[in-house]
């Protein structure tokens, strides 16, 4: 910190993406990215918009806006693109939380929330997650305070039903809840279909995982339009063109192919339940996952270790360090030559260490 | 404002971005873009990224900050590109200011400077422009708070020297002076050579303009290696992939034509000058610019009355309706074919007038 730095962000500890070492080449299965290019269609719309570059994008995305709309079933003033679904996130701390309205979250869950908090000087409550790290609902009745919940749940994959998230809104009619969906469309309930029922529901997605374009940074919010309202001026007081025109095209020409993000999402969720029983075979505990990765556990080997002598074999997955999940590894599920690979290293590691 | 809008923001009133109106073909000279394309290699090396979107972008955003370090001539631990440069002065007003820290900033200025006060909560300190529409240098002398210059102005398309920005620094040894460098590329002084002797300096750039790149939101913040780490500090803790690998790519690529920059930057220069002589033939104020724009008002016509009637007529300038300068519209300086359509449509509209 440089002694011009303002104070209130003395004990500010950024997020930590995951690791994107250039030394050398590796398997990477530690930050959830699709294994599949994205469609024909998105490359084509980018590469033309980049011969336009010279003019500004459209501040109001109306194309991109329209196709995403259309793709939910909802009004086009139901939806907002940010850069990456971590903007439109960032966002709805500043819009909807405040000295008395603390930020609500899972003690595990995506780590980005406490650090949303943090550098808006934001107060938290954090509730913890059952022994079997599942959410209990009623714990968030009544909240008191704006409430995100990963729905599947990261790094866990662990999933609650529509219904489930359904008395967590009616149960705080005065709190805004978030439904963060980065994952969903890997076997989760997406809560859009309530959004015609409740005015205090925000439902985040983003197309970095099921609509392969992590690299294009493009996250969407879908809620009432008063609230998308709240969201906009947020947006027009920050960074009114936060979205570039090549990510728009992108983004236009990916909904135009949704079959082949479908026919993507199902090849991931059989290569998963692959994983899932071969790890079990070979002692692991694995939550049940409705997502694109995996969280698992060896009965023979602490996962730091697990981790480390994966990276030496030349295969990333991620290992946290906080007390209740360092037993686990999040492992993103990639093709099924890929999962074989690391099937093949896993069981190498714990063969040499009988 | 719904009813779960935090009260802090009761009073906000966002950031209005120059109209961009879909219902008809405009010739647009009212947001200061380049009527120039992107280089071959931006749009080559963007189409390549496209490809691979499906990868999140590098947070680090390695060649990209290599490459514009080397061209600024400075270590790659003294940048920080950014979602344009929106992005760096918003990390700025969070990072540098506080309750106790105002904001610094001339009264006519690049109008967002306010809304990012008001966005983050923090106290502005608003000192007027002279008479001529110039920074006197004295004011800000001791500033208590982090001073903010557009260098060149906007909109007036007046610059400073390197000189007297050198003089603001040496005043505030204890306080971070942000000059606002978007329009330096068209005739102004960079402070790029202060920032070996000053470590309270950050100058930011913006690709929007001399680069012909708007529509692919790249900007940078360049300054001490201690300044820049409290700024990732804040890029990491809002949006770590905050650049999509497109616009990674095509600021590679343009960077590589820097020549094609030049030139274009001479013709815009060159335009302008014989765009403010024709204005002047007219009766026009045009105060002097070094900006891709002038800040022009007619001795026959009030600015907002001219600025409709020019719209009518399908050119776009851009009137400000307060009060010192709503006699004044300013205009992006573009191609020599472009200013002789404009001047032809103000000579109509003057002598209809008469």
């Amino acid at each position: 910190m440089s002694r011009f730095m303002s104070k209130k962000y003395a004990s500010l500890v950024p997020y930590t993406p995951g690791e994107q070492p250039k030394e050398r080449k590796y398997l990477k299965l530690n930050t959830n990215e699709s294994p599949f290019p994205p469609s024909e269609k998105a490359i084509e719309y980018a590469s033309e918009a980049a011969k336009s570059l010279q003019l500004y994008s459209d501040p109001e995305c109306t194309p991109l806006h329209s196709a995403f709309a259309k793709m939910c079933g909802v009004s086009e003033d139901m939806v907002l693109a940010t850069n990456g679904s971590d903007e439109i996130l960032n966002f709805a701390f500043m819009a909807f939380c405040d000295a008395e309205t603390p930020a609500v979250f899972a003690d595990i869950t995506y780590g980005f929330y406490k650090v949303f908090a943090d550098i808006n000087n934001l107060p938290s409550r954090i509730i913890p997650l059952g022994d079997d790290f599942t959410i209990k609902i009623t714990d968030y009745f009544d909240a008191k305070g704006t409430i995100f919940i990963a729905n599947p749940n990261a790094p866990t994959g662990i999933a609650l039903s529509r219904d489930e998230i359904e008395q967590i809104i009616i149960h705080n009619p005065e709190n805004v809840v978030v439904i963060d969906e980065a994952y969903v469309d890997f076997g989760g309930e997406s809560c859009i279909p309530l959004l015609n029922k409740y005015d205090n529901l925000l439902v985040t997605q983003t197309f970095s995982k099921s609509r392969s374009m992590a690299g294009a940074r493009l996250g969407f919010g879908i809620g009432s339009p008063s609230l998308m309202a709240d969201l906009k001026t947020v947006k027009y007081s920050t960074n009114p063109y936060n979205i570039n025109s090549m990510t728009m095209a992108a983004g236009v020409g990916q909904l135009l192919d949704d079959e082949y993000t479908r026919k993507n999402c199902l090849t991931i969720a059989e290569n998963r339940e692959f994983l899932t029983k071969e790890l079990e075979k070979l002692g692991f505990t694995v939550l049940p996952s409705k997502t694109n990765f995996v969280f698992a556990k060896s009965d023979k080997m602490e996962g730091g270790e697990l981790y480390r002598k994966l990276r030496e074999r030349g295969i990333l997955v991620r290992h946290f360090t906080s007390e209740r999940i360092s037993a686990f590894n999040r492992i993103t599920v990639g093709t099924r030559e890929q999962m074989e690979t690391l099937l093949l290293a896993i069981n190498e590691i714990l063969d040499k260490e009988v």
